[in-house]
């Protein structure tokens, strides 16, 4: 019999860790991508009407379409396009939020060049209409998430012509909010989100 | 020399009609289609900074893809997916919008066939978050272009089963704000936009 998530999402019991006694549980190394550590997070979410967010789909430039006779359209040549904007976005007690989601294997700094220029000046673009924007940066070495602002790094990308072209992990922490892993949802980000608000209202 | 639009874009003479003494231009039959429409005022919106909205690319469900070396990545098989959204999305004035567009050949109402049930609860779920929510509903016969508010069309959508399928243009105008076409944006919806905000303030 198929066990089913809540929200009716297949429960796949290879990508999961058991859980036994005097076993600490590490929910993000369950085989998930950060991508589906997010996707997973913001289903639950919506499953209970917390926030409405989604992944945006991956661009595609058609080439070739074909469309046989009492069947799906084939599509039979196509090639990625560079997204003019970030991952995911979505609505949470009446905030536009926008993010998008980066990793480096690196131990002690976050590289600049993760970042797109297109990206920064898209999160510029939605913070100067009032958007909640942030960026997920997660060291996968270390299996640590954290939370930053986009105005934070804002002052890292704009002076990386002149000064360092990383984050340290020390600055990370002091600016960014640290995301533990937990079982639903996997990344409780909202949590984080909330104390944005409370920061820019105060 | 190409001319272009001041927010870059290729000016394509070929579908313009083109304005002389006497004629009355219009916009909307410069072979555009509606989704063109909507993506061209998003553009100049973005590029005078009054608002950021973009259309979700159609999402693609990838089969087959090929990674020739030293080029880019082929596509060789896939099949498109049906969206879980609606298609356009953003932040105006610290607003989150979010909205689909429809048109019908019909001259009289507007069927409610065009709506999918996913699309209405994403609408529902985006209200229930504080979001500004609507539709653009195109009579392609007529050439008219009415924004309803999502709230309104859930009204409509929600007795279907016992009364009527179809939303009657008569109801629209009432219900809806028409959209004149005009040069940039051609279609200046931001403008019902405000007048939704400023009826759910007051």
């Amino acid at each position: 019999m198929p066990i089913n998530y809540p929200n009716g999402n297949h429960y796949n019991f290879k990508n999961k860790s058991v859980k036994s006694i005097g076993q600490t549980v590490n929910y993000a190394k369950r085989g998930m991508s950060l991508e589906e550590e997010i996707n997973e997070s913001n289903e639950y979410y919506l499953s209970r009407g917390i926030a409405v967010i989604h992944k945006k789909p991956t661009p595609v430039q058609l080439v070739k379409v074909d469309y046989p006779k009492r069947s799906a359209a084939v599509i039979k040549e196509a090639y990625f396009r560079k997204a003019s904007t970030t991952d995911y976005n979505g609505v949470y007690k009446g905030y536009y939020l926008d993010f998008d989601a980066k990793e480096t294997k690196n131990k002690t700094s976050f590289p600049l060049y993760n970042f797109h220029e297109h990206q920064i000046n898209h999160l510029k673009a939605c913070i100067a209409q009032g958007g909640i924007c942030f960026a997920f940066l997660k060291f996968t070495s270390l299996n640590e998430l954290y939370l930053l602002p986009a105005t934070k790094l804002f002052e890292y990308w704009d002076q990386q012509d002149t000064s360092k072209k990383s984050i340290t992990l020390k600055e990370i922490k002091e600016f960014g909010y640290s995301l533990t892993y937990q079982f639903n949802p996997v990344i409780p980000y909202l949590d984080a989100v909330d104390k944005i608000i409370e920061n820019s209202i105060h």
